[in-house]
C-alpha cells in the first residue's frame, strides 16, 4: 500500500513549490515510491481529525498503515532510512547527511522564516521597513557560512542526500529576495537541485493541485 | 574511546543550562556514555579549526574517532540510535519519537528563538516594546497546541524519549517569560524532565564549567 501525505488544497504560495509537502513529494520521487495525497483546506487543518495526525495543524503529514508522522524533516528522514537513494551507505557518511537535514531546518531556515514573518505577518507594522535589513543580515551570515562550506562542490557532503534535499528546499524560500544571488555557488547549488528529475516531478505534481484548485 | 563534545568556555546563559551543549550532555547521561569536553571561546568558535567541525561556528560539536558531527538534534539522534535509553524499541514508535525531535527544533523552537532575538538583539530598537506581544502570541499558539496534545500524559508519546529531551530543552528557553506557566501540564512536563537524574548530572557538569570560567 502506498503512503498518504497531506498537502494544501489551495497552497498560499500559488504553486511555487514552497509549501512543505514539496519536500516530502521530492523525497518520495527520489526513492521512487508512489504515494497518495489528501488535500486539506485551512479549516480542515485546524479540525480535530487533522490535529490527531498533526498536533500543530499543519501540512504535510505522512500515513503508512498504522504509522502517522508529521514534520517534513522527520518524514523525509523516515523515507530516507527505508529506501535507497537519499542516504549514503557508510554509517559515518549517513550521520553527516542527517546532520545537514538538521542544519537546514534548525540553523538556516529559522532566519529565513523570520523574513517571511517580517514580510507577511508584520508588513503593515510601523517597524516593517526599518527592521527588514536586520532580518536580512541574519540570513546573510548563514548564507556566507554555507557558501564557504560548499565551496565548489556539487553537494554538501559527497553525493546528493536528504541533507541537500532539505537545504535546497529551505534556500528556495529565499525566492525573489535576491539574497541567494549574492553567493553564485549557492545559487548554482539550488539550480542543480531543481534540475533533478525527481524535483521536477514533485514540482509538477504540486503545481497541478494548485492549478486544479484555482479552476485553471 | 569516549566522544568529545564542544561547549562554551564562558556560556552567555551564565550556567543556566540553556546552551545547546546541554542537550548533548543530557543525552549522553541518559544512555550512560562518558564523554570529554573541549571548551571554546567565542573567538575560537569563529576560527578555521572550529569551522571545520561546525560550518556555522557554533557549539556543540561531537567527535568520535573519524566522525565529526554538529547540530544538537543530529548529535542527540546519533547517540539515541546507537545506545539504549532514548528511543523506543518498535519501528513505528521510534519514528514517532524522532518526529518529536524535529517538532521541537522545527516548530516549537523558532518562535522561542524569535523571542530571544526580540529581547536581546533588538531590545534597543524603537519597535522592541510594541513587537514583543506579537512574538509572544506566536509562541502561545504553539504552546496551546502542545499542551492539548500532551494532555495529562507524562511524556509526548509513551515513555521518555529523545523527543521529550529535545522538547523540554526547547521549552526551558522560555525561562522567566511566564509563558510556560500559562499551561500547568507543560510546566509539570518540564519539571518532570528536569528532575531526571541524567538531566541533573548534565546540568551540574555545565554549571561547573561556568563557575570555573568565572573564577568562582
Amino acid at each position: 500500500m502506498s503512503p498518504t501525505i497531506t498537502a494544501f488544497k489551495a497552497s498560499p504560495d500559488r504553486g511555487r513549490g514552497l509549501a512543505r509537502d514539496m519536500r516530502v513529494r521530492w523525497a518520495l520521487e527520489e526513492v521512487g515510491l508512489p504515494y497518495d495525497v489528501r488535500l486539506v483546506t485551512f479549516a480542515e487543518m485546524k479540525a480535530p481529525a487533522h490535529l490527531t495526525r498533526h498536533p500543530f495543524g499543519q501540512i504535510p503529514t505522512y500515513e503508512d498503515g498504522d504509522l502517522a508522522l508529521f514534520e517534513s524533516g522527520a518524514i523525509v528522514l523516515h523515507i530516507a532510512e527505508r529506501h535507497a537513494g537519499l542516504l549514503p551507505a557508510g554509517a559515518d557518511a549517513r550521520a553527516r547527511a542527517i546532520t545537514w537535514v538538521f542544519a537546514a531546518l534548525g540553523t538556516v531556515e529559522p532566519p529565513i522564516l523570520d523574513l517571511q514573518v517580517a514580510r507577511i505577518l508584520e508588513h503593515d507594522k510601523p517597524w516593517a521597513e526599518a527592521r527588514l535589513p536586520l532580518v536580512e543580515d541574519r540570513i546573510r551570515v548563514r548564507l556566507r557560512q554555507l557558501s564557504d562550506r560548499l565551496g565548489d562542490a556539487d553537494w554538501l557532503d559527497g553525493g546528493f542526500s536528504a541533507g541537500d534535499l532539505m537545504m535546497a528546499s529551505v534556500l528556495l524560500r529565499l525566492g525573489a529576495s535576491g539574497l541567494l544571488a549574492e553567493h553564485p555557488n549557492l545559487a548554482a547549488y539550488v539550480a542543480r537541485a531543481e534540475a533533478r528529475p525527481a524535483y521536477q516531478r514533485a514540482f509538477a505534481a504540486q503545481l497541478a493541485v494548485f492549478v486544479a484548485a484555482s479552476g485553471g
